[in-house]
């Protein structure tokens, strides 16, 4: 295989990639939705230290556990914020602002 | 499904996740050693360009393309220090650095 083969592989490999963030991001929705209706924090430090255990206890490499948790911090941060838009929904945060505006006046 | 169950599944879509990041993670190698007898440089603007924009041609939601962009940022940084290690091996930059010290004495 030469460079524009394994370049066709890992295009595929991020179709694949970009469709499970997704399924992940869905998952992270739902729970924000649930969590609008509980006095659970987005930030939940235990849950947060499990996901990184639990993906590095199925690393079998190539990728060091150090570069992985790096990967993993940044999808964290990202599934944090997708989280707290389904807490508050923007339209929802805009109608607060609109109404602490009101009470200004 | 409550939230327990939301985390089983994204504890599931976790391990496919690392699979598919080690996948990448060996195509990754596979080029740097290509490139180790080519004058092809790890840092390859116009192709990370390429890949940025089949992640976001692919992306259908719930994930706004700049979260996505955010996370395939730390992807491509961490396949870039991947390569650079199978380009110039830890053992032979150890090496090359014994030899000049030997050069030095």
């Amino acid at each position: 295989m030469d460079i524009t083969d394994w370049r066709k592989k890992i295009d595929e490999i991020d179709r694949r990639l970009v469709e499970l963030l997704s399924e992940r991001a869905r998952a992270a929705q739902e729970i924000g939705r649930l969590k609008r209706h509980t006095s659970l924090p987005i930030y939940e430090p235990d849950r947060e230290g499990t996901v990184f255990e639990n993906v590095r206890r199925v690393n079998q490499g190539p990728l060091p556990d150090r570069e992985l948790t790096r990967i993993y911090e940044r999808i964290m941060d990202v599934m944090r914020n997708i989280q707290k838009e389904e807490i508050t929904p923007p339209a929802e945060a805009a109608k607060t602002l609109t109404e602490l505006d009101s009470e200004m006046e």
